[in-house]
């Protein structure tokens, strides 16, 4: 298909120096690839992607050399998606269109960030990560695995805005945060809590509650939801859905077994 | 004018196969055009748009052929559109810049979709719908005609996130939402309601209903209001507001008294 | 560096016709500049930037001429910007990536859009104003000097929408409003006021006042806040912050003894 050929490097691309390009990677018209970027076998970047933009260091000092930007194999960028300079992500990345990721950030493997996701810099998220469309990620922000936040959800880490000192959210496995919601700096949200929909949270949300409103309060357990529309339990989540998770077809359980019996 | 002169294609941009370009379009520099994409007479496309992105399953099938996109004549796409494979939009259609909207979506004829819209596919539209800027449009909503949706508003479309079964928001004609709110899914908006700014709907909204806050509840009707700053009845908008609808210049009772004769 | 060699003008950028462009200006690769774009010297445009963006007029009347856009010295613009015509901003300016500022709009000197930033037109913003990611500022919004907006805030300019009149936001000097807040059509913050994260502010809110909630109410005043983590006072911001601040390294009471002695 038209400017966008698998496997292929579009001429119109812009390599810069020092950049390892692996096996099968494709690359879309018009991006800029700059210096010191790695970017792993099968990889494909849409047309008009900037990788490795350089930090605020640059425009400041004249020995700035662009720290290592690296992207795993299997990944997925769409147009536009614009990675600083500095920062690490697995394999199996997926991003949206025009999604941020700023510099000191690290990426464990099979996460998607959503189109327009601004992800701010230095936070650290592990595996299997699902940030839906426009998402904000303050700095310093430190995500588990199996996370998923939904749109337009701010996670904060200035408690004196502007005046610091900041401090990041964390958030801890299977935990789910529903769209429009504020985490205030140095929140904690325990694993397999769920953050209602347009919450403000404004304290520590403990393993598996639920939490609603603004300010945000807890309402009870993620045990207590009966799904809609039939009633039938929904939570944890992990139990009842697979798609594009590590236990595909085989279910949470099994495959957890597996994985403690060191055979996934 | 430079990089964009009305009605010539520029000559930096990709032309896939099987495209059908109209009479006096207007093509910007550095556009991605893919397969199977059909543009409507007069229509005008920005610099940097991409019509007709594929969507995810090119990158998983060999024989993936891309989905049909048609945009109708009279249309305006400011830079940065995007535009997936197998939508359809009818004349008249406006974007601002950086507006992205998914496959399988239907639009009627003079809408409007602001800066940084993202439409998640699945959709319906109708005529003359407008959305400012940053709207959020899950897949599977549906919409009516002249619907007002306000900068940041998020249509929602699973109860048990991310289990789903997903099911979409309905609002009817004339309805607005306004600024920042959330309508969660399978909610309905009826016609001529008025949700409040930065609102969480979570309940069905009856036609000419006021409804505010979080969580949202009905204060009144829109006869109620009053309007600012001089106290008058600006409710429904349709007979104190004519800017682009099809009523400008006569109004909407005259217009509508035409309709019904077959007129207009 | 590749793509983006300070002080050049990359050969794949579009000049438009009466273009000034000052000494050591960078300009990075595809970008668009119209006609009438002056940019001052040492400024930096990074890659696909759009600059002089024509207003809607264009598209309608033939005889259309580009009103004028400046651009200060020392001025940084990230990739993917998009300044509409019609505007001016004063030096020292910054953005972030694909911010969009329309036309009619008035920047003073060292003022900051982050990322993905939506400025409306029709604004006249001051001195050292730092807006974060993503900050909605409707159409006729004053804002005074060293004013702070954090991300997804959004200022409202329609009482009645989508009737009008459109009547804007004013914000005082030293204010800060939060995350995810909406300040209503006509509402006027104080200086050193502190609207706290998502807000909906329906009220004026006075100088100093501390506002929270939806909708929101004032819980006291800026001195009343023991910052985080330590209890001390961090209020007014502007005697506990000072990084790119024209106070910076020495104090803003320093300062500003210095400015009244007509020193600074």
């Amino acid at each position: 298909m038209l400017g966008f050929e698998l496997g292929k490097i579009d001429p119109s691309a812009r390599i810069g120096r020092n950049v390892e390009i692996g096996q099968s990677v494709t690359i879309g018209c018009d991006c800029v690839i700059y210096d010191n970027v790695r970017i792993g076998d099968n990889t494909v970047i849409g047309p008009h992607c900037i990788l490795g933009e350089p930090t605020m260091a640059f425009y400041r000092d004249a020995s700035y050399d662009n720290a290592p930007l690296s992207i795993g194999p299997n990944s997925l960028l769409r147009a536009g998606t614009v990675l600083y300079a500095g920062s690490v992500f697995g394999e199996g990345f997926q991003t949206g269109g025009r999604v941020s990721i700023r510099e000191g950030t690290k990426f464990g493997r099979h996460c998607r960030v959503g189109t327009l996701g601004d992800i701010q810099g230095l936070c650290e998220v592990g595996d299997y990560c699902s940030f839906h469309s426009n998402v904000h990620i303050g700095q310093l922000s430190s995500i588990g695995n199996f996370v998923w936040i939904f749109p337009y959800v701010v996670l904060t880490n200035d408690p004196n805005p502007p005046v610091g000192p900041m401090v990041g959210v964390r958030i801890d496995d299977f935990a789910a945060v529903a769209t429009m919601s504020v985490i205030l700096p140095g929140v904690h949200i325990g694993s397999d809590a769920l953050v209602g929909a347009h919450a403000l949270v404004r304290k520590d949300v403990p393993a598996e509650a639920v939490v609603v409103g603004n300010p945000a309060r807890q309402i009870g357990t993620i045990h207590d939801i009966k799904g809609r529309p039939d009633g039938q339990a929904v939570y944890p989540w992990r139990e009842h859905f697979d798609r594009g998770m590590p236990w595909e077809g085989i279910g949470y359980q099994a495959w957890n077994e597996r994985r403690r019996a060191g055979l996934a």
